[in-house]
């Protein structure tokens, strides 16, 4: 069994972390780490974690050193930097939720997230946890900066038809609808019930820290710098992330012959699935598992151009967050790539 | 007091006009139409309704005609098509909840709706009843196509920039987000609780009936004829309608020059809102009230083209269907344009 | 019209009081304070707040003394004691929303709000104010101590049952629903939309503060002093709270009997509604309005007793706090009791 | 690998016995039947449902017969009497989740389900499937009576005390409160979104047909024929069953004395989990596994009797439904009582 620490449990994505990795059949909790809790039975804070006697401990890293081999860091941006500069440097595999670790750029990352980046030269060694688009490189790597829930959907949605000389690069709009749980398990008044219910609203137009981390990603497979317009939404859901993307085509392509380009691009991708023509992808039908549901439509009533609309939904806590990361965890141990993920999502 | 009549009370439009009506200072109800709950008292079947004796009738158009001198319809397109052409004929005014007099030509109504439209002369004197365009026309009007909810979300939206120089026509993409009473009170399973809770789709895509009528409105504001991008999702929400829209611009002009537009466009619009620089609009700001909130935000993030994201928020069923026939009526005869309608939206 | 100053108003309670007196026909709002929000415009802190330039202003009861005639008290409790009295012995009208002067024992006060009452003599001036019970005191009254939400619902579907020789006054057991803004504005884990959605739970067993004001308006009712069993829960909706008590009969009675007896206890209440046999209350067609739905069963399926249980749906908002709060008013000025909260629910 | 067929596969405790079923490690799914999607794939049905390629089929009997060694029927009572009666005489296992054989008396059936019984003498051979209680009959039983949703949470509330000298047994009220998913996969107006949502409301009170199914089962323990006061409540919320629990103690006792008893009581009762004192169950922690979970409150505020308060919560599909079905098959054949059932509830 690998013996594996969750650094900062007292969220979502620790918490999904915990439920998933306590019933996955090669991997063993260790440790699990939370300053504010430390002390705390993790089945006392989490009604839903039974059977186990997880106990909260204060992050103090040579403590945790001797305890796992590999290391999913749910810490805030800025503190997961040294924390897994610290455990990679020790030789241990660290999987970093935060994003620290995704930009590329130190540049990218400081003008960003308004903070220095103190580790530059392991940006280098980051591998972008996208295992659909990296799978060999996670193989081999020792840290992985797991990738952000909305730019995990926007990526998957757009990696097929992106470098191919259909898609006008320049013209790329996504338009994502999440659930609340996207914005955390600390309490503020945007997300309280009375407040995010029975309601929907964009937020951070043209300024959302996930637009880089997009555009890294699809510069790279374009090879093209490119730039993206991203709406994200919150709505009145636990969870749950629909991208809508619509791309102006350069060149006419008919839709089946793109639905099969999808459809050849993830034959080997347990966690995607494009849909059937005409099927739309439903948040309902992925909440609670790792899948990713695809269906691409074509708009031709422009005169001028057509334009490929491409939907996407993913769980944001598990695709898009934890499920990704156990799912990572998976490929770099060599583990059944579905291992301790295959729960299909419950109906209704 | 005018006598009103409402046919076809069964669903949520009706139900919110008798609402609306009930307590509206220069209006009576006189009559209200249900062939499936004729002879039921209205307030047993919405419990929400009270203080009124108002009784189903079946829809016999020779028992109405002495009832009343204004007729909202709110019946299925078709069916609407010929009671407005009867109390239109017999001289009375006429608010059609229906899409059956919206479109221009009939031609597109026939493509569209798939049925033949058979008072085509009729059309030509139909008003679009969107006050904010339209309002010195309705004044005059015996028959309003009373616009349909996504078509006022959108107009609105796009109205103070689509006949500017500011505009590529052809860039327009409308995502909207709408709650599920949009699809009707008749029981169907993708509305049941279990299924539309917890979830968002996209629909539709390049194909809802609401597109030409979108399309209509802005040729016209635009004097040239125009496709857009409509893409409409449903969410687990009562009411509202937010919809994110994305223009590009084809010259360059400044946030606040085109806040300054938006304002002065409507600074005599009493149910439209353009909030302050940076705010959101949310559904549930106008949720139970005739508001319509916009805000607009510039991106200059792409190389090539600035591009303007427009968002609104409106009621679907009061600005999106039943209160905005009420606004209309008021226009029609001459009362204050917001008689019966300056309820604001609680909150929570 | 009458000057009218709401101190508090941050919250729900607070806003909601706003949104009517906005629109009332005979009061004006000339104050409203909030420490934390002094200077910031009304309109800016809740979006559905129109047409109004107020703007917040610390609470400096010398400053407010000229401003109105009429204070409504939304304040935490223990704040609200020294408000209360302060502007009642400067000779002004004071509606107090906290729980400070609805408890007519001090002594009762201290212990389930453990903090002294510093102002035990006005406690006996206080009318508490449940215009369908004490109509005549509120007229005549210049502290009113406006009702609990869970009181209200719980008092009303009691009142007309608990006299007479009919209930088993130990018997009684009220068990409510309550939507989340209950629990107010203020951030807090529980009420967070991720933790509260899709979720119920029950709270405060046995140790609810609403306890000892249901049991001594009911002692009052029947005569001898009672103890009642309420477990209040918290449900994923907005608002409403629908309230199913249990009382054993003492005596046999029929259904109609006692629905005879409910009609007749509320014919001259307006906003009180006695359900045709049968039909049962939901909080959706109370939602956004100030009305009381009470429906009543019999279970005879006991071989000892028959149980009464009664159904009532109030919105906790409304006729449970502001909207009540407004009836008062309307009753101490002589304005027509339904002035202002018209209002019927939407529906959906 | 067991072969098992799910018979009536369309609905909800359908389509989880296929997700619960699809991963179990010793059952494999060999039909599925359902006449109205008779020839469709059940993931076109489902879209949660993947990975699969099974397709419905009609229900017919002698087709099926030699297709599995266990029948799931989920069928609507009536009809699930005949299908049951065919598979148990042709020696297989049968698993009934409608309510035709819960009830021991043909009698009671009859009454409250308005139908006759047409197989009287196979009555006596069903086990009423709840593990807690009759885990030694199951492990020999070949026809088993899958429990209703509330009686499941409300009887495994009740069981450690009703057969001791504690409980007044005349006294047991019992008010649910349910998830819409409980009102099944049929479109029906109360049940859509925009009814359901935001809204809470009681039904079928003094009447609804799980009322003798717990009757039954208590009266049993209690070894006294006993009557409940049983009142279920819709809720917005997809999933779950809280029911809050009356019983008068006839005698003293201790919380914590109670407490040990109902520790010691499912001490060996794998998904039954009696909280820690104080702490209240929350459906969201039992949503989407098949957990029990209990707590019990003591009010001794009453003159002349103390009130037990037990809260239980459940997954009205899991635990109330498929999951509670899988279980009694993992029982019947030997297998780990929580094989395919170990999933947690996520969070959130």
């Amino acid at each position: 069994m690998l013996k594996v620490a969750i650094l900062g449990g007292s969220g979502y994505t620790g918490s999904e972390l915990l439920r998933l990795l306590l019933s996955h059949p090669q991997a063993k909790i260790t440790a699990v780490t939370s300053e504010r809790l430390a002390g705390s039975h993790v089945s006392d804070v989490f009604l839903n974690i039974r059977g186990t006697g997880l106990v909260y401990e204060p992050l103090k890293p040579e403590n945790l050193i001797k305890k796992a081999d590999l290391f999913f860091l749910c810490l805030p941006h800025k503190t997961s930097q040294e924390a897994a500069s610290f455990f990679y440097n020790s030789g241990k595999k660290v999987i970093d939720l935060s994003a620290d670790y995704r930009l590329k750029s130190a540049a990218v990352y400081e003008k960003w997230y308004e903070t220095p980046h103190k580790f530059k030269s392991l940006l280098k060694k980051a591998v972008y946890g996208l295992p659909e688009i990296y799978r060999s490189e996670i193989e081999n790597a020792s840290l992985i900066a797991n990738p952000g829930c909305y730019p995990t959907g926007a990526i998957l949605g757009l990696a097929p038809i992106i470098g191919t000389n259909l898609a006008e690069i320049d013209s790329i709009i996504i338009d994502s609808k999440s659930g609340v749980s996207g914005a955390g398990r600390n309490p503020a008044l945007p997300f309280m019930f009375s407040e995010a219910n029975e309601s929907v609203k964009a937020y951070a137009i043209a300024s959302h820290r996930h637009t880089p981390e997009i555009e890294q990603e699809l510069s790279l497979m374009s090879k093209k710098k490119l730039n993206i317009i991203f709406t994200p939404h919150i709505m009145p859901m636990d969870r749950g992330i629909l991208s809508t993307i619509y791309v102006r085509l350069g060149n006419s392509a008919s839709l089946s012959t793109i639905q099969n380009m999808y459809r050849n691009f993830y034959k080997s991708a347990p966690f995607v699935r494009v849909l059937k023509n005409g099927i739309y992808p439903i948040t309902k039908a992925v909440k609670g598992s790792n899948y990713c549901d695809i269906s691409v439509f074509l708009d031709k009533r422009q005169s001028n151009h057509n334009t490929l609309i491409i939907v996407t939904a993913i769980d944001n806590l598990l695709k898009g967050a934890s499920g990704q990361a156990v799912q990572n965890m998976n490929i770099m141990h060599g583990f059944e790539e579905t291992a301790g993920l295959a729960s299909l999502s419950p109906s209704p």
